[in-house]
């Protein structure tokens, strides 16, 4: 008897997180055995109260092209819908609702996509089915903006995020040269405790010269004297410059530099929701130094700029979905898929699958030896990150605006 | 003799006024009676200051070809550098140092590429001209994102800021739809006193329905009382919105919104920097309203975007710099080149040419009647704006980055 698909987003969007859904997809309609394609609508939620979508109109044509497919590997966010869901360890009526509703509707397959917290519900899900006897592939489809994951050298989404990022402060290095006065802009971008996006800036740094740039992660404690003393020595010799600077900042004391200004609120995860780090800043700045200031929040383009993917990005994110499927269809469960990078100078990858227990609820930060003295990064990393960000995919366009799919 | 010429860029920055630039330049280049080109650095200061760049690397070659040209077309900001001085109407000190500079470099051609302030200053240079008997010929060439000039259709810089603010609005959309809970994103656009770029944000409302975007013009006095009711409103059908607000609103009193949270600080031109309104407006709603709430601001990124340009943009201010050349070369001077909209569906241009005086310190709102009593625009404005942000260029790119050049 046939098996039916069930595939959930989960955690913060991507921008390329609908490219591995299209991949699972691609791979899955028409496979021997293979049913129905269920999506789970605002992730393990929609798990819970049985709210699934028929994604039938993705199958693929006789001649292996469907276009609502070709539109969805390019519509940022979460087509799905998501969700912070943290599934309890012990309250088991909700297990018996998602179990439920994988028997009603005949799951054989599921697929979670999302990042190091949704592998959590995955996991749990995972170790459920072992001890219930359900036979149901479970896999892990890596995604988050914030390339925080183990065991994978990096993870999709981050290239995209990483290109509007470089983009956007490239951008806006060009706007603050064109006046003849000292001036800072202060960027801040997300990252609550790896500072894989912030660093992403460095890309910005044209012509080998970085004097502009000045690059402050959260895996280096704040100091706020050193920081103001630092900005006051390099206006010296540069009036003009860029900070970038995460919002996951933090003092010695272990408080987030922007508690200063705002009670954070607290998710379902317990992470602190963080605004406002780019804006502390510029007040210490202010009480010291004279010169005109501003302060820029990517805020959520830069996990939703569909308008400015990375075809690399893009094109590994459809592969991981896909690998996934195959390694489902293959018998294969409670695994993740992660991403190998060949040794070698030229950029080549390989799938793998690691066990979903080993990946869930762990942190990968940026590595402490890319980071310079001098408030910058090293060639290792922009030899990591560069063919992250390579390539453009061509987009369809309506009206001069990329046409993206809704649900 | 030959004569040279001299180009300056002045106020705001746009993705398009380079393309201006490279526009002059294509043209004035190899004509007979004209020898060099010159770039102003920093606007009129450059000319004060007899701080003069030598443009002769743009120099087409024999089949007409320049890679710097081309390069130039799409890069963002301002090349030459830019300023926000106003000239006395009394210090003739200031006119004898710019009249001896133009003399010096033999100049016999100026082109003054700006806003309504930027116009104010070739105003006062083409009056003393005329009075001090000096044969130059002076032409405007319009650009501001603020789409704020008289006697013209619309203003080169405008179509790219609106593709920017309506692709990112479109990605911003698509990230609030994620999750399943009642949310509002409050982005705020630039635009002091004339509500064109908040408008543009009408751009991202998809499929005819624009239920999940309200609509702020400065044009319409800000009443905090009827904004919260009516967001409240929306809200019971629409549990998840986006605001587009301009930095400009103000109350009945005329006070900017924004001045309940900063001091204003005051630029040369005696306008208010403001910023914060959309925090301000956050603030409104938090404390009548339960919801999650984010405000965005597009800063710089709206004006300074190379990499989301309208290719119309482009391609007219590159047509707008050209016919400023080959005007002044047919003896024109004290005029600013301005875009007319010939009647009928299709769209088309042609260029004009206006007294610099009757377009200096004027601005054009946004037409009132264009304006819904919903917070939206009507079909007008769609037909008055989609033919503008269309089409987009192929860019140069470099390791995933767009490739630009700086002086």
């Amino acid at each position: 008897m046939n098996k039916n698909v069930a595939i959930g987003q989960s955690g913060g969007p991507s921008a390329v997180i609908n490219a591995a859904l299209a991949g699972i997809m691609a791979e899955m309609f028409g496979q021997p055995g293979v049913g129905k394609v269920y999506g789970l609508r605002y992730g393990i939620d929609g798990l819970i109260k049985g709210d699934l979508a028929d994604l039938e109109a993705f199958r693929p044509d006789a001649s292996g092209k469907n276009e609502m497919l070709s539109l969805l590997k390019h519509t940022p966010a979460a087509y799905l819908g998501s969700c912070r869901h943290k599934l309890s360890e012990t309250d088991t009526a909700e297990y018996d609702k998602i179990f439920e509703n994988f028997r009603r509707n005949n799951i054989g397959y599921f697929f979670y996509i999302g990042g190091n917290d949704s592998m959590d519900t995955l996991h749990k899900l995972y170790l459920r089915s072992q001890e219930r006897g359900e036979d149901i592939k479970m896999i892990g489809v890596p995604k988050t903006v914030d390339n925080d994951l183990v065991l994978t050298d990096h993870v999709p989404g981050y290239g995209s995020a990483a290109k509007y990022i470089a983009t956007s402060m490239l951008d806006m290095t060009y706007d603050l040269r064109v006046y003849d006065k000292p001036s800072i802009i202060i960027a801040e971008m997300m990252g609550r405790h790896a500072g894989w996006l912030t660093a992403a800036a460095a890309l910005a740094a044209e012509n080998g010269s970085h004097d502009e740039l000045m690059i402050y992660l959260p895996e280096i404690v704040f100091d706020v004297d050193k920081f103001v003393r630092d900005v006051k020595d390099r206006l010296e010799n540069t009036p003009k410059l860029v900070l970038a600077v995460s919002e996951g900042l933090r003092f010695a004391d272990g408080m987030f530099v922007s508690e200063n200004e705002i009670i954070a609120e607290r998710d379902a995860f317990g992470h602190a929701a963080l605004a406002g780090c780019g804006k502390a800043l510029t007040h210490f700045l202010k009480s010291n130094i004279k010169i005109k200031l501003r302060s820029v929040e990517f805020n959520v383009l830069q996990r939703s700029a569909g308008h400015c993917l990375s075809l690399t990005d893009v094109n590994e994110s459809l592969l991981v979905g896909k690998t996934a499927a195959r390694r489902a269809l293959e018998g294969e469960s409670g695994k993740v898929i992660c991403i190998r990078r060949k040794a070698g100078d030229a950029y080549e990858i390989e799938m793998a699958a690691e066990n979903v227990g080993d990946i869930c609820n762990k942190e990968k930060p940026f590595p402490l030896e890319w980071i310079t003295d001098d408030h910058f990064v090293t060639e290792d990393f922009f030899r990591y990150v560069k063919p992250l960000i390579q390539g453009e995919p061509e987009l369809a366009m309506k009206d001069g605006l990329p046409r993206y799919i809704s649900l």
